[in-house]
């Protein structure tokens, strides 16, 4: 049966990335408290490919894919091990990995301690070229609540808070839980996101949104500090959106840091 | 050539709906301020299939958008005018028509009376079968703010708000602006929401919304007693939706009433 | 402290379903082949309010489903227990519960036996009032090849194909296994769906497919004719969508058969 | 009433972006044949805030959009007096701008001449930096038909296809007709996607896409190729996906080429 894809190609045009996008497959992830966690993933997978051949092999990442998630855990180490699997297997000498899945944590409420999980967006993206260092980064994204500064201000009554969602893309020299990144961006809002809320907590929270009134600037120069102080993190991009209460549209801070030089 | 559609189909099996869905296409709609609007629609259009044949004429549905849209505005009478269409040229007996789009009204801030325009997600949605009266329905969804009653009255610092929608599809007897149903639903929320605002509209809206708490109970039940005062509407369904700031989730109410018995 | 929504209303309007909607939260569900299946799931809680409160206690949905997932697996009896507590703890005479969530079916390719894993979107749908009989609804969203008839019987050279999205949802009087439902919704279209397939199954798929052209009109008959067969379902809905490989739009079908009358 | 955003912050933390995300409105486009057209766009406007300010004045990014959009037509060249004017009404360094709508062009059927109005997803990407020159992005999304040339070849009937997507983002040094690269992209796949197709088109279509077979790898190549010969074009980034009809994930190259050097 011809092999159309390993064909010769003649338009001298190499092609960067080549792969499947969006295949979805249940995983296993490292947990802090639990030891391990299942869910489920959304994973790009994507090698380059030289000028001299007509195609990709499509069907060998999604078989790479399941032999892994058969047997092992998905971290931060196996995490590269996938891509240098890839290179090989596809024969190509750059590979690229896009795996984001929900991560849960169980959170107490502050006053009662009712217990419930909340859904972190997290993923893990990475690339390695020929023998070069891979360059790997997390990213996770944790709801939030802030209480607009101005409004508290000029107001008598009140002031306008609302569901935020702040996005930390990291890169890392060594191992960390994304559970303490995740806890140092809640850190930085007017108030953390609960699951479970008795009418004490939803006290607390209101009380305390209000005395820790943020802007979107204020949180990503927040998380920013924190992350600064970090010496693990050689690399961040901290970006803060709010579901304004009094608006359609979203109030947005981005900044990005960059140590590696 | 052969027209495989319109060869007899030996299942015996009626099919309620068959069409083109998600088309999507520029459209004129009346506008009650400045005569007309120019806007982008997202389409469905079915006709039913008796059993005896194989298929629809799939293109026809098309055809039909394509020559309509090109020389006439829709509305709420051009609406059935369509479907009326789609019956005979599909050669049906029942037809159904959903049409969905963004509709932009310009609002003035409370205090300073800036303005911009708001986006409302609108739809007409409909059915016609045989020579029955035609069934239409009109649905729009609303952003609004929401504060919550319990986090004011348990709080002694503030009370958490949000971004809340209001859905509301309403049966009718005869045509009706949809900027007036808009108008109806904001008048029952918390706040409104605004495009543009300055400081003294923060100010303003932020101390009406504490003024006015309203759980998505109270809203649901608002908007019904206003639905219910006007004898137009032979039909309704309200749901509210808050994007709650201390949850990931949301809060969520809904109602419906049919007075058409 | 205040409990507001336990207050009295004075609007004398009866609210239909008040909750919680788009909780995230990890479920285990039971698998034909290896027992049980840990997945994550979207979820809504709803019951009805009374005219006489003015507000339902949203935490304690959230609290109940803490507490089930926990310790117990979802299933189609478990997810009837849900109800009957939720009905309790509200004190509401009517509970509604809606849990989507992606099922894994490990498949083999048709001819290569190369194993991957396949995502199908499931959801379990109920409601409970009073003491009448539970009324619930499974779904599943199955993806599948189709090719056009017509376009096979006009051309000279092929015929044009695409991914299509067959939904099915399900009344049902007792137990049965979503993968026997997806299989028979599979083979009803022109070819199933991989995750995996080397060139032998590659050439086996497209021949197959070209072999079993199907509109989506033939599709939506098929599985009713497979439905209308089994007499454990007593109401189903089929719709077919094809994401046309020819148009940026899709064709559809839908049929519903109601036999519990 | 006092000015919170104005007021000095001294966490000495200079943000890159900050603004305005998801707005929506209605905008007019310059349009090769009928010389405007009205759309819908959403909309994202940042400016940079250096260190020594606490906030940046979210209302003035709208009350810009109303008054330009009132008024002037959007193309590349008011594209960037929006980022000038940016700059000066925030009193900023640096501005960006996103903007992107669908367009629609009336495409005729390849025999029957039979008319319709296609989408196409298109943005327009821009930041101004001091006194550098503007650095603008277009990008337009095309939908294709892609018919597998592996498939083709081993196959004894038919061939698998599908639609794909050709997202194309370019740099550019003059002004150019979007017609004009939608136009270049869809004469790379198998076939052109329509939205009305009468019989004798679909034959046509379906026809020209088996004599065409076209990977993804293949697309991309050939685009690039086009784009490649066009010395308007100074950088650009071509990617295309196949919603693969026999998987339930996507294929997937992506190329990117700058001479800007």
């Amino acid at each position: 049966m011809r092999d159309v894809q390993s064909e010769p190609d003649h338009r001298n045009m190499d092609i960067d990335k080549v792969g499947v996008k969006d295949i979805r497959y249940p995983v296993t992830v490292r947990d802090k408290t639990e030891g391990i966690q299942k869910t489920v993933a959304s994973i790009n997978m994507y090698v380059n490919l030289p000028r001299q051949y007509k195609g990709t092999h499509m069907s060998r990442f999604v078989e790479l894919l399941a032999e892994y998630t058969d047997t092992k855990h998905l971290d931060l180490h196996s995490f590269t091990d996938i891509m240098e699997e890839m290179k090989v297997r596809l024969d190509a000498e750059s590979a690229h990995l896009e795996i984001s899945f929900p991560y849960f944590i169980k959170k107490k409420a502050p006053v009662s301690k009712a217990e419930g999980l909340m859904e972190y967006l997290c993923s893990f993206t990475g690339s390695i070229n020929g023998n070069e260092q891979p360059d790997r980064v997390v990213q996770v994204q944790v709801p939030v609540t802030t209480l607009c500064p101005c409004s508290r201000e000029i107001s008598t009554l009140g002031a306008h808070n609302q569901r935020g969602e702040v996005r930390v893309a990291v890169r890392y020299r060594s191992f960390f839980w994304i559970e303490d990144l995740i806890a140092a961006v809640e850190s930085c809002a007017s108030a953390e996101v609960f699951s479970v809320l008795k009418r004490d907590d939803e006290k607390e929270v209101t009380e305390r949104a209000y005395r820790n009134p943020r802007f979107v600037e204020d949180v990503v120069r927040e998380v920013a500090l924190r992350l600064s102080a970090n010496h693990n993190f050689t690399w961040f991009a901290v970006e803060a959106e709010n579901f304004e209460s009094i608006h359609k549209h979203s109030a947005y801070a981005y900044l990005e840091r960059d140590r590696r030089g």
